[in-house]
């Protein structure tokens, strides 16, 4: 597999996989723009090539349609999101954590076209979930969990509810306030609701 | 104005307004249900006009454009939604009333669609808010109040930040749960929140 690809001027390169590779990751993060730019309906197989410098016939080679696509679009971007993580000191950490996700204007998209495309492309939801969702429910639970072994929390407090309810204070937050929000505003966000369910600090 | 329509066998009828209004509800229930079913995105005039069963002249003699025709379908829809409301008894009776309105799919799917719609739409969000939440969001606040002065809510629950925490809960139900539920499962959802504030029963 030293072949040089013909064709190609200055240092040889080893044909396959790295070009595939280059094209794999054009396709995909034409694909994830488009996504947050103009939702899962209006994305098109044809746009995505188009954007990623490719062939309708080099994206059709590695993905059946646009679901598969948007779906595996999903995977990738969500992917090397810090593949060390084992969780959150403590709920300040964690809501700091998701501050910072959430002062960024393109995941605030991202989650609006999501829960936008639950009737149209449903498994567009289901994929971010079982990405990202998984292994964060099991983190948000420890850390809620914990603070109420510390005592910030009542001890009647329940863990899943509360993760629950903050999940759903995030598409709120998302859905209802400015996207050029500060960490710090974001943060106080929560606190401000932690503190309903009893949160000392 | 006792002129009859040309034309038409049977019954006289007055001419201008009942025909106006027979069209104009065409033409607002036409729009809803396309809303519903394909998002605003996705719903052209052309489209409403052929449901109607009016020309595309008809539509826009009356409306502008397809926000305005929008933004006017939902103040329609929510319009003559129980004029004489004055408020809730208390907050079972509150969420009674939320559990038999999420229980119908229609209203979900609505919900879905205008947070859907938020980027190339914010017009329609603004709109629902504006019509159906403005009186709500005092009649909330008045049912978690009065829970409070009640002795049900503890008495450092703020008011506000539940209201807002509730309408995050109906947002995450919506998008997270199946459209089939019965209002009692719904409900319970709700009281299941609330005991995490600290409601007593």
């Amino acid at each position: 597999m030293k072949s040089t690809e013909p064709g190609t001027s200055g240092a040889p390169r080893p044909a396959g996989r790295p070009r595939s590779q280059e094209a794999d990751v054009a396709i995909l993060s034409a694909a994830l723009d488009l996504l947050i730019e103009q939702g899962a309906q209006q994305t098109s197989i044809e746009q995505v090539a188009r954007r990623a410098g490719v062939t309708r016939a080099t994206v059709y080679r590695r993905f059946a349609g646009k679901t598969e696509l948007l779906v595996r679009t999903l995977e990738w971007a969500n992917h090397d999101d810090d593949p060390g993580f084992t969780g959150w000191r403590d709920l300040e950490h964690m809501f700091g954590d998701w501050a910072a996700y959430l002062a960024q204007p393109r995941n605030r998209l991202l989650l609006r076209r999501l829960y936008g495309s639950r009737d149209d492309h449903p498994e567009l939801m289901a994929a971010y979930r079982l990405v990202s969702g998984g292994r964060r429910e099991a983190a948000v639970r420890a850390a809620l969990a914990g603070a109420r072994a510390a005592g910030r929390l009542p001890a009647q407090v329940d863990v899943d509810v509360v993760r629950e309810l903050l999940s759903a204070a995030v598409l709120y937050h998302v859905g209802t306030r400015p996207d050029d929000q500060e960490p710090g505003q974001i943060l106080a966000y929560f606190m401000t609701i932690m503190k309903q369910v009893g949160l000392r600090s």
